[in-house]
Order: C-alpha cells, then sequence, then structure tokens
C-alpha cells in the first residue's frame, strides 16, 4: 500500500479522488492511453455490484447472452443518428496478422492481412444484436424479448479518469423488444426506478431521475432518460441511463413480428445500461479526506480485526481475538483477520481506512481484561468500547446504520445542493458559486440550451415528471417553456 | 425452437455437433467472420461454470481483476516465442476514428486518426498484465501474487467451430507469481488437478491429464500441461491448459523481488486457463441423437413439469401439476413449469429433450387418479410412474443419480477408447480405424512426432505421471523413449 497521504478536498477535489483511487488501490493507469487497470479491491466492489444487480435484472425477466466484440462497419452506419454518434470515438480494427519486420526488428502489421471490411470495437451493441434479433423475431408469440449482456466496450474518449471517463469500460447493457410502444416506454421508466433504487438500497446513493434533452439523448433514441447522482462538489455524475429507441433500430434492421391480428408489423425497442461509472460516483460521494468510505452491501471486506500485542501477550490476543473473529462470523461474511506481524497497529488502521472498511475492531490486553472490543466506524470514525458478550449483533446492527447513515449523508448532499431560480442573472450566480442541481425555466429550444452551456458551462441533466407541470419563462430567452434541471457534469 | 430433426452421430457426426448446438439454441454464427452469439440458454450453461469454478478458484487465493482489452504492439513482441506463436492470428487495431465518406454513402476509417502504435487485441494476457505486476512486486512478502480474470479473447482462427474454436471467445486465465521454481510448479499441477476435478465434479467429464511435447506446448512457457477429454467420435479434445512459465516473461517485463536474504531476483511464474470450449466437448460427450445432454449440476433447467390437459380437465390438471411443483421446489431448483397453450405435449417433450433437461415431469388426468407422475430421465430416456408422495426425494436422488451415471459413461468411453501400441504399424492401425488415445513410445525428438503427424493425423495429447517412467523404443525412429499418448484432436 501507498504510504502517501491523500490532498484534502478543499484543496483540490479532482487530485483527492486520484488519490483515493490509489490509495484504496481500486484502479492504475494502463499502458493503454485511457484504459484503467481494476485492481482487486476494485474488482471485487465491482463483483458486489454485479452480483445484485444481474439479480434484480433477472428478476425483470430479462435472461443473459453474449454477442461479439466486433461490429462489421456497414451495421454500424446503417443507423444514421446512431453511426453519427459514435463514428468519432470508437477503435478500429483493419487487419487480422503481424509479420516479421524486414529490418528485423520486431514485428509489424502484416498489410497483406487487410479485413475486406473494418470492424468496429463494440461502443454499444444495438447494430450487432439487432441484425441478429431480425431473426429471433417473427411472431408476437416471442415477445417481450429481454435480453442483457455483462461485457467491455470501448470509446475513444479524449480526456479520461478512471471509471469515470475510460476508453475501456466494463458495463451491462439491457435491450428489450415490444409488441406495443406504451410497452416499451413503460420498460423504460420501470428500468430507469430499478437503477434509482439499486442506488439507494445497495449504493447508498439518492439520485434524480428524468428525461434527457434532445442534445443530450443516445444516438439514435427517440428519449432517453439518465439517472444523475449529486458529488460532493456540487457536480452531477450520470450514474445510468434508459432508452425509448422506437422503432428506430427495428427499422433499419427490419425487425418485424406478426401481431395478434396476422399483420407484419415493427417492435418498438428499448435499451438500458449502467457500467463501472458507478464505483466513481461511490468514491467521489462518501468517502472522506482519510480515504474511501464504503456503504457495507459493496464493500469487499465489511468488518476488520486487528489485534494488538507485544511479544508477552501475543499468544493471548490472538486467540482472544480469533475467538471474535468466530463470534462475529456466525453473522457476518467478509471479515478480515489482520496479524500480519510485520506491520505496526497504526500502519494497519490508517491502511483499512484509506480502504473504506466500514468496521474497525481492535482488541489490545486492555480490552481483554474489560470483555471488551474498540469498534470503530468508518462512516463517522467514532470509536467505542462494546462488551464482547453480544458483539456480533451489535457490529450487525452498526453495519446497517452505516449503510442507513450514508444514504441520508448523500440525500442530504442531494437536497442541500438543489436550488432554485427564477432568472438568467440568478442561474449564473449559483452555478458558478454552488453548482449543484439548478431548477430552471427553458424553452426547449436548442440554441438556448447550447448558449447556456457556452456561457457557464452548464448543461441540462434531465427533466422530472414534475418539470413537465411547472411552465414558466425560459430564463435565456423570456420564451414559455418547463422547469428542467440543470448543472455542471463529469 | 427449431422444428428440424438432428443429423444422427453414425451419419455425419461433425452435423451433428452443429445441429445440436442449433436445436438446444446454445449459439449461432454472427454476422462476424469466426465469431458467434452465444445464446441465453448456452450462456445460462457458461454461468453455472463460470460460478463454480470462479469458487475453486478463490478458494485457491486467486483474487480477480481486469486488465485491458488492447496490448500494445511493442509489449506483445518482447517475448520472442511468444509472439511468434501470436502474430499470426491476431486482430489489430490501427484507427480510432471513422469519418464521412467523401461520396457520402456512408462512413470510411478516418487516415488522420492512425494510432502511433497499432494495439492488439488480447489473444491471453501475459504480457499486458506483467508489465503491471513489475509495478506490484518489489518484495517476497507481495508473493505469491495470484490474479484471475473471466473476459474475451480473441484468435484469428481460419476454421472456426462454434464453441470449439471461435475467432472470440470467453475464458478465465489464472496467472501467478512466486518465490521459487518448486512453487510455482506445484501452482501448475495443483490447478491442472483443480481443472481435472471441475471437469469430473461438475461436468461429469472424466480426462486424461499430462504434460505437453515442446511443439504442442504454449508459446513463451517453458512447459505446459493439459486436460483432455475423449469425444464420443474417439477424437480427444483440450479441455484447459495450466503453464510454467518459468523465469521468462519475468526476465523481459522486469519482474523482480527482494528475497528473504535481501537479494534482488526474478520470480517464477504459471498462467492458466480453460474457456467457453468446455461448452463443446460438454456437448460432444454426453449428447446423443434425440439432442443435448446435461449433468444436472450446470443444467439451466434441472426438471420440467409438463401438464397434459383437455379443454374439460384443464383446471384439475395444472392445479395439481402447481402442487407437485411447489412440492419439488422445497429441494430443487430451476424448475420450469411448461403451460404453454398453444404448443402440443409431444411438442414439448422434443423441445426439452433436444435442450437436454434432465428430467421431465408427465401429468394427466390418469396419473392424477393413481396419486402419480410420470418421470422421464434425459440420460436414458427411460420412464417411470412414481407415487406424488415423496416425489421430491425422489427427483432429487435421481439428478444425482444422472450425473453420476454421465461421469460412468464418460468413465467408460475414456476407458474404451485407450490403446496401447508398440509398433507403428499397429499405431497407424488403430488411428486409422478407431482413434482414442494412444499410448506409444516415442523419442522425443520433434521430427518424429511431426512426420507422424503428417503421416497420420495423430499429435502427441501428452505425457502422464506413470508415462515418464514408461520406457521403450520409439514407434517411429527405433530410438529410446517413453510412453506419450497420442490422438487426433479438435
Amino acid at each position: 500500500m501507498s504510504n502517501k497521504g491523500i490532498t484534502p478536498r478543499e484543496k483540490d477535489y479532482s487530485q483527492w479522488y486520484l488519490d483515493i483511487i490509489d490509495r484504496a488501490e481500486l484502479a492504475e493507469n494502463s499502458p493503454v492511453r485511457g484504459a484503467m487497470v481494476i485492481k482487486p479491491y476494485g474488482y471485487a466492489i465491482w463483483e458486489n455490484i454485479q452480483k445484485e444487480l444481474d439479480r434484480r435484472i433477472k428478476e425483470r425477466g430479462c435472461k443473459n447472452a453474449y454477442f461479439p466484440l466486433f461490429i462489421p462497419k456497414s451495421f454500424f452506419s446503417r443507423e444514421a443518428e446512431h453511426v453519427k454518434g459514435f463514428a468519432k470515438e470508437c477503435a478500429i480494427v483493419t487487419h487480422y496478422r503481424l509479420r516479421e519486420s524486414e529490418d528485423g526488428s520486431g514485428v509489424e502489421v502484416d498489410p497483406d492481412a487487410k479485413l475486406d471490411e473494418e470492424l468496429i470495437i463494440r461502443p454499444t451493441s444495438e447494430t450487432i444484436m439487432y441484425d441478429t434479433f431480425s431473426r429471433w423475431i417473427t411472431s408476437w408469440r416471442d415477445l417481450p424479448l429481454k435480453i442483457n449482456q455483462w461485457v467491455n466496450v470501448v470509446r475513444w474518449e479524449k480526456r479520461t479518469r478512471p471509471f469515470l471517463r475510460t476508453s475501456e469500460f466494463l458495463w451491462q447493457e439491457g435491450h428489450t423488444v415490444h409488441e406495443t410502444s406504451q410497452e416499451s416506454l413503460k420498460e423504460v421508466l420501470e428500468v430507469l426506478e430499478m437503477y434509482k433504487g439499486f442506488a439507494r438500497e445497495v449504493l447508498a446513493l439518492e439520485t434524480l431521475t428524468g428525461k434527457k434533452s434532445e442534445s443530450e439523448k443516445f444516438a439514435g433514441a427517440v428519449d432517453t432518460f439518465g439517472v444523475e447522482a449529486m458529488m460532493q462538489d456540487g457536480k452531477s455524475l450520470q450514474f445510468g441511463t434508459s432508452h425509448d429507441l422506437g422503432q428506430n433500430f427495428a427499422k433499419v434492421f427490419n425487425i418485424q413480428f406478426t401481431n395478434k391480428e396476422g399483420n407484419l408489423e415493427y417492435p418498438w425497442q428499448a435499451s438500458w445500461g449502467v457500467s463501472t461509472r458507478m464505483i466513481g460516483a461511490l468514491v467521489m460521494s462518501h468517502s472522506d479526506d482519510n480515504g474511501l468510505v464504503l456503504p457495507p452491501s459493496v464493500a469487499p471486506i465489511k468488518v476488520v480485526i486487528i489485534p494488538i500485542y507485544k511479544e508477552g501477550d501475543k499468544d493471548t490476543v490472538l486467540e482472544y481475538s480469533r475467538g471474535v473473529l468466530n463470534k462475529l462470523s456466525e453473522k457476518i461474511e467478509n471479515i478480515e483477520f489482520d496479524d500480519r506481524d510485520f506491520l505496526s497497529p497504526g500502519y494497519k488502521f490508517n491502511e483499512w481506512e484509506k480502504k473504506g472498511v466500514p468496521i474497525r475492531i481492535e482488541i489490545g490486553s486492555r480490552d481483554i481484561e474489560d470483555e471488551k472490543a474498540i469498534i470503530v466506524r468508518r462512516d463517522t470514525l467514532e470509536k467505542e468500547a462494546v462488551s464482547i458478550s453480544g458483539i456480533e449483533n451489535y457490529v450487525e446492527n452498526l453495519l446497517n446504520e452505516i449503510q442507513q447513515n450514508l444514504l441520508s449523508r448523500s440525500n442530504e448532499l442531494l437536497i442541500s445542493n438543489t436550488h432554485s431560480v427564477k432568472s438568467y442573472e440568478e442561474f449564473k450566480d449559483v452555478i458558478s458559486s454552488k453548482r449543484g442541481f439548478v431548477h430552471a425555466y427553458w424553452c426547449g429550444n436548442p440554441e438556448c440550451e447550447a448558449k447556456i452551456k457556452k456561457e457557464t458551462k452548464a448543461t441540462t441533466r434531465c427533466q422530472t415528471q414534475e418539470g413537465v407541470k411547472q411552465i414558466g419563462k425560459c430564463i435565456y430567452c423570456g420564451e414559455d417553456g418547463e422547469e428542467w434541471v440543470f448543472g455542471t457534469s463529469y
């Protein structure tokens, strides 16, 4: 573990984030530009996320499958808006063989092994999947079709940051096909709620959900809905999206079904995804200047026990501590017993604090005399001497309490960073001083949106369901508008 | 589901295999040459395999992580043997942007977006991982390092077959680093045993394990050990491999550690993997002319209940059948209740038989009168009327029996296809008439091996631990040799 300290948030928020990623050993840069190595501790968080989200996705009747990494260029470009959205940031395979270079210095691309048609590394899989769907679907009996996959995707981003924006990332992408437009839209919104519930119940993140503006929607979609989380610096982070694709892709990939009346129809489609970006949201929301803070539900290690001993009392302390471990193991999984001999207790406290382990238990000779153990909770750093009798119940309850406390904090963060403004002056003032989610009227004209973005860096984040009903004058042009949520985003 | 029949094994074994993949809905060809779509039913088998193997891998102290898909060309070529082995079959990314073509006909590769250094899509991850390992490892305290990842890899194969050989496939690759050569070799062999145990206990496959010859070993390894399974046509299928990498990669990637004596040393490495190929082995080993046969431990559906009713008795039969479902659900997971109204019982029997569901339960009015249900086991196709009272225990035991029976059959298949020959004439005779595992003496000279391969298509599969001790005259040249196992392989 790195011994270096963590830059305080106040001093440099961006560096603080990078420091946490590094010191908690979540990920590191790789030799490939913009791609990261997800280290074991970071990957264990991803596995916990995957396991629970996969369960919820399957509960919706969705089945996992696997489609190719490569998309033939001709497929990729069939839907005009879609290709426009992704063409500028895709990795392209042009050759399939290396040869020894003539000067013997190494290997080079073999010009004789040029592909007839280039292959695009999937940035998302609508095009490669829907071509196949056109063969799977013939009748209304084949609908709804609900497919999900957990895969890597590549988008050639210019500026990258670990977890938040990397050229390669891991995600799940769900793709569903429906008989009617209503049913498809219902799916889009229910998935949005699934993501919101997952964020709340598992990641302890309160979020805002709503419709994206035309300029912010997915390339090829009729409408995109997003889940937005609030970070500690007042910036918002798009956490996941759910797209109403209408019949756009069905028409270009010729997906058709015979409906109950015997007529041939194009079905209605939805797609939705969340990615390793969620780990970035987790880090930015809950952590503090001492390091990572993790909700117990996704923490790879929920409790760490640190026996504190000298030569004379080593055996006694270790034996007593193992007793505590056994008691706790009856109720709690993923407990770390840190009896490494070559590190001081102080070093260990620091290490597990940086790694965000929710509960630390310290046990020394004096605690044994008192039949107690010292319990330190990571979220508040509060310390308490707890009686050994019934400690397993105490710890179990405390894990729940930490989970709830992080959610309350996230909720407070969201509320305290939510503002409502009536004028552009006020808007600029709030955005430049506090950022946050800023509710304001907007006419819906992309020109106003673009100018606001240019002048303030704030973009429309989403329009909540309530926003549609709120009518007022556009803060930029004064025309009639509805309420939208603006913010500066990651 | 396709209504088409399945080509019998006797008529065309290759077509039989493809028919099973198709009719059981495991996978299908994709628009990308050599890459397949793994369909939900096939992917569910993979998930079951993953879940149990992942548990066993973690039990060995291995942690999961994720390394980039892309390998810079210069990394890829650092280990001379390694690049030689993979250069001829790799997908190469040369550009990172598309642009609109000038004639407006679509998109084309943007020549201005050429990468300075080409990126290879990982065919295996030694090179990209070990560069990172060189920064993770400094002291003996960092060892052993045991990392695994579950990822997609790409090898540009000329001839492809679903699951057995595809340009893109899914696998796990484990990479471990050790202080001593002995410890590394111990890992290599223990992993080999883990694979063998997994094949036996989970996939119901009896396998042969041993060392690969020089010409068959992994590019860059000191030694490769393989797990070989016997298929019904007498061909062998390499199921998984475990490589002793020695210090070959450590030296070129400059992985060094300070040993307990304070001296700088290169560590010793191992790597090992199994892939979606295992599904091909499953299919080929257990299935019959009626379709797929699956061991219960990996079957996505363990039991299917089919109520058989007419208009008059529909409610009664459905209610009774649901009662059976509830009873079974107390003991057994993944039961399918097939009450689809628009399909005949006969159609359903056929469908689930093709899909290899281990147990089918048929329930009609007469069975209700008798307080029985008809149970059909997929492995033997035997039918029995079983009393409803205690049916959950009966089914639970039967699932175990089927698992055991498939393993016994696999063991018999292996034994009955194992031959021992003393002369080249005998060798050629056995290989051309029966195939199988052929034990024969070989001097170890690659020239003899190459000539045997050219003349008979048989290759060395592996040398078992016992084989080393068996001394005799090489069947090809007559020089002194040891016993090796030959065979024709997939």
